[in-house]
């Protein structure tokens, strides 16, 4: 028994590079200066040969094809036991979409992200003689995969972006956006990719975890908007940065954590160049920047 | 003036490898004995500057940023004018998310493939302040990107695999599945990656082309169930086989066309080994079989 985790995608939506963006680090992960990250996606097990992920990135097939644990075992026969997503955002369910091929697996969401999939005849591609939905409730315990039981719990956040209205709360709690409380050999992980806000409730939960993987969408709130890509701030699209007195960081700087993993890194993250500051900064606070393909014992 | 294609993704659904598969060709293609391809894709230009995407496969992420010529120009601009559909199948229209950001061109398909996505929320990603989505009817031109223009044809066909009902009509002819006539710079090309049957009307129409990008889902129609894979045979798919009587080879032996590249090969198909007899076959028989990253001036 080994609790172990994949990162499969290391960046949030959009991926890096992301398809029309000429950021500094999308051209420089296009000329191959600093590595390309897929979207938001970590696999666990509790032995190796069974495997839950987390969030159906866009990107899932070529985290699978690049990924041989994940690979098939047989004629169609996959190591993939199920599916648990944590929002309904497009670098979370998209990757559904690809698992469509006739293959046996459980999809784990809260009753609303069921919902909104329910809403999209789309997603009748996952064939119901052969992929059962299971609604979790918050707070229920499941096993996800053999010996991996989940829990998951509500952490402020918003509806996903295409199902907007004309009024957006971006620190909702409720069933849309979740965080997951992971338990396998006698260790506890979370795994929380997107989160607008830390609250006390968040604080007294995760200390003294053996591993928390946190939303690292942007290192500070204002990013984008100086880089001059969007309008949009951190809190706007219902993610806290990295950085600052109401950072992740100093959120979680004094809590016992063995292991602090950053994923879901936006594009424009400046983390994710080998070197920078902002990454020195990040790693002497005791973070490890998830990248692609990194395997974390736990 | 020169009017290129460029082969984005050459395989059909799943993609090869397969996420889910181990036959023969998926598990060569994992090991890099052969060259993996990504799912249905080809971007077309009359100008080397604009680019018109004939269908958005699941990994048109991966596929843009192995293409430098569709590399964003600058900041948020992207060669990329358009999107043109010829289903609703899901390796033709998934990559749609993955065009969500703030981007503008325009999306074009059959009235009953706009409403196909239409019945889908999720597909409101694209937000229309960027997205244009045009109606094209039957035999009307319309300009897909400068210089590029395109007229759609019924061709025989059914509907995608999750919309299907009790029964199927597998050589169904109307708006689901079309045939793509694409003029530029006085050259005449066809793409049509799902066929079921060869009528005469498709005969005459591409008799003097100077190029056809053509179905080449299967070599033979009982090739997943001699795989042991499915029960399904390439007519029920919709999809008539490369070789055989009925098969497309015979069926383009006698027309004049200068070049008949084979496009959507299924990961089953020999043709994807280098140095197999079914490649030779095909070769001998004046066929290109399209590989990811292949351009092809017509």
């Amino acid at each position: 028994m080994t609790f172990r985790a994949h990162i499969l995608g290391a960046a949030a939506g959009g991926g890096l590079p992301q398809w029309n963006c000429g950021c500094e680090n999308c051209n420089l992960a296009r000329a191959g200066v600093i590595p390309s990250q897929t979207q938001s996606s970590v696999a666990f097990s509790a032995n190796d040969l069974d495997w839950a992920v987390l969030n159906a990135s866009p990107d899932i097939r070529q985290q699978l094809a690049q990924t041989p644990v994940l690979h098939p075992t047989d004629l169609r026969q996959s190591p993939l036991r199920s599916i648990l997503l944590t929002n309904g955002d497009i670098d979370h369910i998209a990757g559904l979409l690809t698992l469509r091929e006739q293959q046996a697996f459980t999809l784990f969401a809260t009753k609303d992200i069921h919902g909104v999939l329910a809403d999209n005849p789309v997603f009748d591609a996952l064939n119901p003689n052969f992929v059962t939905r299971k609604t979790i409730k918050l707070g229920e315990p499941v096993e996800i995969a053999p010996g991996l039981r989940a829990a998951l719990f509500a952490v402020p956040g918003k509806v996903p972006l295409y199902l907007e209205g004309a009024s957006v709360q971006t620190d909702l709690e409720g069933e849309q956006t979740v965080g997951v409380c992971l338990q396998a050999d006698g260790k506890t992980a979370y795994y929380i990719p997107g989160c607008s806000t830390f609250r006390p409730d968040l604080r007294a939960r995760t200390d003294g975890a053996d591993a928390v993987f946190f939303d690292g969408t942007l290192w500070q709130d204002d990013e984008m908007v100086a880089a001059g890509l969007s309008q949009k701030t951190g809190q706007r699209m219902g993610h806290m940065s990295m950085s600052g007195p109401d950072g992740s960081i100093e959120a979680f700087k004094d809590l016992n954590i063995a292991q602090k993993i950053f994923v879901h890194m936006n594009n424009t993250n400046p983390v994710l160049r080998p070197g920078s500051p902002q990454l020195k900064q990040a790693e002497a606070s005791g973070w490890t920047i998830a990248q692609d393909g990194m395997e974390i014992t736990i």
